[in-house]
């Protein structure tokens, strides 16, 4: 079942955003690092399965973009006087990691960032399993942490995730998914944590209501972006350097705003393209090509691009509103590089 | 895959349990009620897949076993300020159904208390993703409580669940797990949510920390008896009735109490009947009639409701410590229940 071609690469390519990423979190280089030593020594539990599991889940890579939020704006706004950002960021992490464990088995994927998933390894029950070890993890950290604000965000944000990924589930095979509802999906299942993670930032650095509020809106901005642009990478063959499978979401049936687009302008006979392939999931050969040639014939995925990227200026604005230093520099440069990928 | 004669019973018979339960819980009838009502508001959702899974599961029955002691325990000491004890039991009942949905999908079952089970019907991602919706919900409903004593209490028993299941799986096709072991799972996957079901009982109603003890050990013991009397009835031919299908933890070469007090036991023969029945799940029709003999043979189903009742014994010698009242009889009504059925 595994593509082989893939599987026996000895060098897995780290995803190129991942690189250039990390130039942008320079600044933050030793409070990465203590958040990483933070999740290794929490993912140890005497049942063994736990750290194998999550260990191989965590060492795959991963942008670690959620904690880094958390942490440059904690700075940004001078937080100095101990943890707690630390520790949130990791907390944020487990939840991103425990979302991405039952992602893999809902959307039964082999491959991760060009690395076996979890679950094709230790199989769908143990990623079940871990996952909910890693949210309730998750949950311990901040409840340790006792900031009622933290709380709040944090199981608001877990809450939208979990609807966001059933409300995706009822949406596929679908041809005619609106925009509005592919946008609440962005919205619960992505931009709500990237949202939280910014607004944690804020609040343990005691800032105004008013200041929460923007990093909040910053957070949503860039976290709609950032899925917007990755729905577009899986239909675009230059991207095939991610280690994300190419055409995934296709073969699943799973609409995204490159298909719907696509299908609000295409033809009778492309239409019944559509209804075959994505909801009859009747696929064969070939048809992934000819998927890309319709989205391209009507440049719905510049179009997505250009949706995403009017996110990520629209965040950019919000940057300009906060105090000038190296962490909002960094903040800045991370949005422009997104800004500048869609564009 | 269905076995249809089960399938198509018209009435579909509630265990035993809760209905015999339901007189002990005469006295808190309309707070239970109050819970209900509770949870079928908050299983509601702009995303219909969400109620309607929920729904299902909510209806097929269930004891509300925990909701009952966290209420029992409020009650007995007086509660009587608030709709806490209410909107607790529920986010406690939440956490339960969010793990049977999981569990479910793990052990591959098609049948709970003789309806077919959410993810036979909707489908393993389903199951998934929704019992992630309910433990997030949960989770947001304690937060919103926002005593730290009850999020300490509930994030540490949730995390004990997750990690007695991830125990669990990596103990199945081992025939020579020791009791310890055992026990460890009994006590991390069901006693710590029994125990912290009944502690909430005590926070609401602000008693001292030496009764909370008391609560947690209660809640530990009964806990215990629960999950052990479980196990066996799996292996007991005069409980078809449960609705639970007999014998699936044999199928599945999950090992239990009854069959580890059987292996140590057993002689050559019959301990090459377990390898291959339950570490190689290698099984021809009669095994489990063969596995049932063995079990009897040795005394062992016996044995196993004989340890169950010493710990729903130890839990009724607690409740003698505590005030004397209509919930405290109900109490000790429902811990003889258990304790009875046990000998």
């Amino acid at each position: 079942m595994l593509n082989l071609s893939i599987e026996n690469k000895k060098e897995v390519e780290l995803d190129k955003f991942s690189k250039e990423n990390s130039s942008f979190t320079d600044c933050i280089d030793i409070e990465l690092k203590k958040v990483n030593g933070f999740i290794l020594k929490h993912i140890q539990s005497e049942v063994p399965l736990i750290p194998l599991l999550s260990n191989h889940l965590f060492k795959s890579g991963g942008k670690r973009i959620r904690p880094a939020l958390t942490i440059l704006f904690s700075k940004l706004f001078g937080y100095d006087f101990g943890n707690r950002n630390i520790e949130l960021a990791a907390c944020i992490e487990f939840i991103h990691m425990a979302s991405l464990l039952h992602d893999d088995v809902v959307d039964e994927s082999f491959l991760r960032r060009g690395q076996k998933t979890a679950n094709s390894i230790w199989g769908n029950k143990a990623s079940v399993l871990v996952g909910d070890y890693l949210f309730s993890k998750a949950f311990q950290i901040m409840v340790k942490d006792n900031d009622p604000r933290v709380l709040t965000a944090l199981s608001d944000a877990s809450r939208s995730l979990a609807q966001g990924e059933v409300m995706q589930l009822s949406l596929e095979n679908n041809i005619d998914v609106s925009k509005e509802k592919y946008f609440q999906v962005v919205e619960d299942k992505t931009a709500k944590l990237f949202s939280a993670s910014a607004l944690v930032g804020g609040i343990v650095s005691n800032v105004s209501d008013k200041l929460l509020s923007l990093l909040s809106e910053y957070g949503k901005l860039i976290g709609t972006s950032f899925q917007i642009f990755d729905d577009a990478m899986d239909y675009d063959m230059s991207n095939k350097k991610m280690g994300k499978e190419i055409g995934d979401d296709f073969k699943e049936g799973k609409v995204t705003l490159p298909v719907i687009l696509a299908v609000s302008k295409s033809n009778k006979n492309e239409r019944e393209f559509w209804v075959e392939a994505m909801e009859n999931v009747n696929q064969k050969k070939g048809d992934f090509d000819h998927a890309l040639s319709i989205i391209n014939k009507y440049n719905c995925l510049s179009d997505t691009k250009r949706i995403a990227a009017s996110y990520a200026k629209e965040a950019q604005c919000i940057l300009k509103k906060l105090p000038k230093n190296i962490y909002n520099q960094s903040l800045i440069s991370l949005t422009n590089f997104i800004f500048k990928r869609n564009i």
